[in-house]
């Protein structure tokens, strides 16, 4: 089965026609997301010292690193927004691998698409197919692979980078089995820089990788052609189990896009029903503070396992914190990226209503389900069951709920007009006459 | 134990001053080495293709290509002379771990020099730590990890890179510690690739991999700090078995390159008994081809398992007969890249000699041994048996053997003068004020 030219040829060959509309709407929704999230952390301490490292090793000022003035060579600037975009841990995740899609892919074909403008139409069916590339590579090899140690949007993204950005440049077929090979051959990424700026370092690293591969192989720059199923290759070294069926199977029938999620709250997965049950309980009773006595929410054991934290003292703290997190989404109906500010996770209101938050493990709870009750100082009561967090696959957050998260990462960083143009730019990516238009406009303005 | 620390510790606080001459002198034999592998190769099609990729996105002229007037940015000519210096795999070898050992790290050191000149006596000294660490961390997983399928000059390499980077850098412990930890992240390179143009590109991509490392972590971009020993950090990561102790015992008082061996033939190292022996007998009866009737070498198995191409049809095919090879050391008394060209292959007088040479596997033979007979047209017989191929540990080439070998690899890009110039720089890496001086001197001169 020759695995690595089957996924090639399809890559080249596949006709944008046939991508069904729904399709491509969840990969507009994907974009978007994706450009939030990564104007939303532009200045994040993570992006300001790896653009100080990099800055004077980059070529002609050929892309943009989003949100922000800079402009860097293409293979730069893709490095720089795939760090930006995974800083905040806030972008979409395919949840059947735990690949965060739109990092690597995007990022590589978006500065490329600088350089070379190419149509919007062109540009999203690059994406769907570099993201399909990165899933379906990464379900032949979840779980064992990740099981292994390997953070999986790394290793499996310089694939989709590669195979996005091959698409775009027009590869043939031996080119793109080449290009694929020369990614399979830089696909790294430890589970162990969890915590540290390596974390966002690895999709980042995917996008500069993958459009390296792209690139020598447009060069005819040679590689093995059986890169991913071969006795040495990318399955068998870095996995302890194979499923080739995964990657060759109804290629073009079904779309792994089309799978793909966005977190609603700037937290780790586990913590959503818990705060989406606070967010419903608050709204619907119009909940403060000071009436509350008691939070009790029952949960699923990984809750306390991965976000047991108590007393959190800063803000990369509370998002490891079930007890914060339900108190602000009490307090603040919300729980982005500025609900873990460290301001924020030391406001006296909070710390006072995080004390009482209570978590207990209940065995019949799935990992998306929660019951949480609050107690009122009334002595009243009121209850709610959430069988699926908003932001699930069973829930997926609207396009209304996409575009205020977009408003609330980019504020900080872009006007409200500057924002909804954005918005609108990311909405109509699949109709533009360049699609690098998006990563111009989200430049702020000079005012 | 704190394997990754200890390691860092000491490649920043050691002191050049206790590095025995011999150490020194085998640094200066390894680089000479390289610098001719780099320069022989740089108009090779691997190259040529490689640069034709990276040329458009290269940031400011920083560092030279090896033997070119190419300049590059610091990290694209680091990629750069990592692949030519691998391209004709005629580099050097650390036996214990089959790593090619000054490839990731003098690529890394050498364009970083250009950048911010360093007087030769660091420069030499960080190119032997930078070796020290990756023999170590390769040493700690050999052979496990490699059997797994890693090429380990890639995977070692990019911590050899970025620990002589990051001593070149100044970089305090903590950033020393991440900067191993941003390399650990990045270990890649897949022995599919063996026979591809990405196996050049493994150490090419070390260097520049390793550099970011160090530079990334100079800003203070953070890393976890058990990189390597972690549960899924490197070494459980990428092998089945780790040896800590190979990384942190007698560090400073064994050194790694006083290991390195140097090929004298441009081939698979299981010919080089064969090889060694044909020339002996040949300088030492005066033999030409005409005289032979035939040759035969009682071999290893490993020589009929890996080189045991009957009819080579073209140069790279060569390098696989061992019936080729033991023909061109007769007619040419030498087997270095020329003897392996389109040309040489398809030569009459070579083919016709060639299809004399047989080859018996002798399983008393260890790898290293050959016995090898020529019978005569005269109806007389010579013969000589090999203990240990020249270039093994046991009969390392001389100073003078080397500098031959780099005359004949640079031939056809410099001038005998230049060339002669280019071989004193390189013994006197050492001393010289600027160490960048080397790269700039590869560099043919205009007539």
């Amino acid at each position: 089965m020759e695995v690595t030219r089957t996924l090639a040829r399809f890559v080249i060959e596949h006709d944008a026609r046939t991508v069904p509309d729904n399709v491509r709407h969840e990969a507009a929704r994907s974009f978007l997301n994706w450009v939030g999230c990564a104007v939303g952390a532009c200045r994040h301490e993570t992006v300001e010292r790896a653009l100080a490292a990099l800055k004077p090793f980059s070529g002609a000022a050929q892309a943009t690193v989003l949100g922000r003035g800079d402009r860097l060579d293409v293979m730069t600037a893709a490095l720089m927004n795939g760090i930006t975009s995974h800083t905040f841990d806030f972008d979409d995740t395919h949840l059947k691998t735990v690949i965060h899609p739109s990092g690597p892919v995007a990022s590589a074909i978006l500065a490329l698409a600088e350089r070379t403008p190419v149509g919007g139409a062109d540009f999203l069916h690059a994406f769907i197919l570099g993201v399909e590339v990165e899933c379906r590579i990464g379900s032949a090899v979840y779980p064992e692979h990740y099981d292994v140690g390997w953070h999986i949007t790394g290793t499996a993204g310089v694939f989709g980078a590669a195979a996005a950005a091959g698409r775009l440049l027009k590869l043939d077929e031996q080119q793109m089995v080449w290009a694929l090979g020369i990614a399979a051959t830089q696909a790294s990424g430890l589970r162990e820089m969890f915590g540290t700026m390596c974390k966002p370092f690895h999709p980042g690293n995917a996008a500069r990788n993958g459009l390296l591969a792209a690139l020598l192989a447009q060069r005819d720059f040679t590689s093995s052609h059986q890169a991913i199923e071969a006795k040495r290759g990318f399955a068998n070294v870095l996995s302890t189990a194979f499923k080739p069926q995964e990657i060759t199977q109804r290629l073009g029938e079904t779309w792994e896009i089309a799978q793909n999620t966005y977190k609603p709250f700037a937290c780790g997965i586990v913590i959503h029903p818990i705060i989406d049950a606070c967010i419903q309980l608050r709204n619907a009773h119009g909940l403060e503070a000071g009436d509350i006595e008691a939070i009790e929410a029952r949960v699923h054991p990984l809750v306390l396992e991965l976000t047991g934290k108590k007393t959190p003292q800063v803000g990369l703290e509370g998002k490891f914190s079930v007890y914060h997190s339900a108190a602000v989404a009490i307090i603040h109906g919300a729980a982005g990226e500025a609900e873990y500010g460290d301001d924020v996770v030391r406001d006296p209101q909070v710390t006072a209503l995080r004390d009482r938050v209570s978590a207990t493990v209940d065995k019949s709870m799935h990992e998306d389900q929660t019951r949480v009750t609050i107690r009122l100082k009334s002595g009243k009561a009121v209850e709610t069951f959430v069988e699926h967090a908003i932001g699930s696959l069973k829930r997926p957050m609207s396009d209304g709920d996409l575009e205020a998260k977009f408003r609330a990462l980019a504020k900080g960083t872009l006007g409200d007009s500057q924002s909804d143009r954005l918005i609108r730019l990311c909405w109509d990516v699949g109709k533009l006459d360049d699609a690098g238009e998006v990563a111009r406009a989200s430049v702020p303005r000079q005012s």
